[in-house]
């Protein structure tokens, strides 16, 4: 009988603060695993650390998945759920296989019948949502926009119109030492009237989330350098 | 000083795995609230007591905002708050202010510049993804797909088309008991390798979670009559 793929959420950071937001039961699952799929062993080795893992880390399995694994080497990261085991796939950060290389392996498992249980913890783009007051009945993630700054420009109001048309939020990110360019870009690119939601530092002690009209926006000049930080938009009919 | 609008998650059903979904910070938060705004006030006091809330529910405040709420009413929630108290927001099932009216009042409570935390928690569209190996770098959540029978097919070809298009997971719901139905109209609509994600009675024992082409699903015959289910879609380039 094949083995379970557990999908383990991780802390947004390495606050308290961060770590209350994971289950009990996901510490009760880790403890019990001895076999994981995760995208930088060193991060996987401080999260395991966080969650309360006991054990000694040289007997714990830690298979790397990540930008630079070969589509043909994913399959052979099912070998041991194939033999029985169950395994635990983490990301950096957050829910794995959401915005990470996990969903490759999860797709495959699916392929080879292999159960497949995601357990509950933090999303940075779900409490970024959940707090933005925008919709959520209808809701796209985009990723990362364009970095060329016409494109962007254009994208951004491709995306602007499409929330009005559609009433659906769209959320976007960015790498943290551009965010403030990305704010800069939507007060440029969009209506005075549309809301923009910018969520930082999710579940740690430094967050911050606000939503506001682009018009309020220039009036404020937030500090967002270097922090985790999600964008969301809504042109209001 | 304004209080702060909490976000509380609540489990996706009575079992004990559904409660386990929910970390403890959140069971510490709700026994110091006593004021809540919730959908309805029977499955709150449920929840409240899943949650472990030792007070007598008698002492605590549980003020309605659904469908049937005015517009006008919902700003006259934002006044303990505005009086310095905390709040909690609770809806039906899992993450509030995401399929739900909770989303007006954190909208208002942003404009009153009231503080907003979410709480992390179990959320069926974010399960759902995670544990649907379908793309997760770029997804939208459409709710409810068209009841007529045309439309639905028309759109779920137009569903289709995109996700080919953008790479775009397409995720959306139907009542329980027309679930049986939705995946007939996927597999009368889609291509037999359109990849189709049923996720069912999701952090319940009876969990269901599985990847299939269209292809593959006219195989299967699942059981879906009156469980909660969530769908995905994903057309493979």
């Amino acid at each position: 009988m094949a083995g379970t793929l557990y999908l383990i959420p991780t802390p947004l950071g390495d606050e308290d603060s961060a770590l209350a937001a994971i289950p009990e039961q996901v510490r009760q699952l880790v403890a019990g695993l001895d076999s994981f799929v995760v995208e930088h062993p060193k991060t996987a080795r401080r999260h395991l650390k966080q969650l309360g893992l006991s054990r000694p880390l040289q007997e714990i399995q830690l298979a790397e998945l990540n930008e630079h694994t070969a589509a043909t080497a994913v399959s052979a990261l099912l070998d041991p759920l194939l033999e029985g085991k169950d395994i635990g796939l983490m990301s950096e950060a957050g829910c794995p296989a959401v915005a990470d290389p996990g969903a490759e392996l999860v797709r495959l498992a699916h392929q080879h019948g292999i159960r497949v249980v995601p357990l509950a913890g933090p999303s940075s783009i779900l409490l970024a949502l959940m707090a933005s007051g925008l919709n959520g009945q209808s809701f796209a993630f985009h990723g990362y926009l364009p970095v060329d700054k016409a494109e962007r420009s254009k994208r951004i109001k491709e995306l602007e119109a499409e929330s009005l048309r559609l009433k659906r939020t769209q959320i976007f990110i960015e790498t943290p030492y551009r965010n403030r360019r990305l704010l800069d870009d939507l007060q440029a690119a969009c209506k005075p009237n549309t809301l923009v939601t910018v969520a930082v530092d999710l579940t740690l002690s430094t967050q911050s989330i606000h939503t506001r009209t682009v018009g309020e926006w220039k009036k404020q000049s937030p500090d967002l350098d270097k922090r985790p930080a999600i964008f969301l938009l809504l042109s209001p009919s």
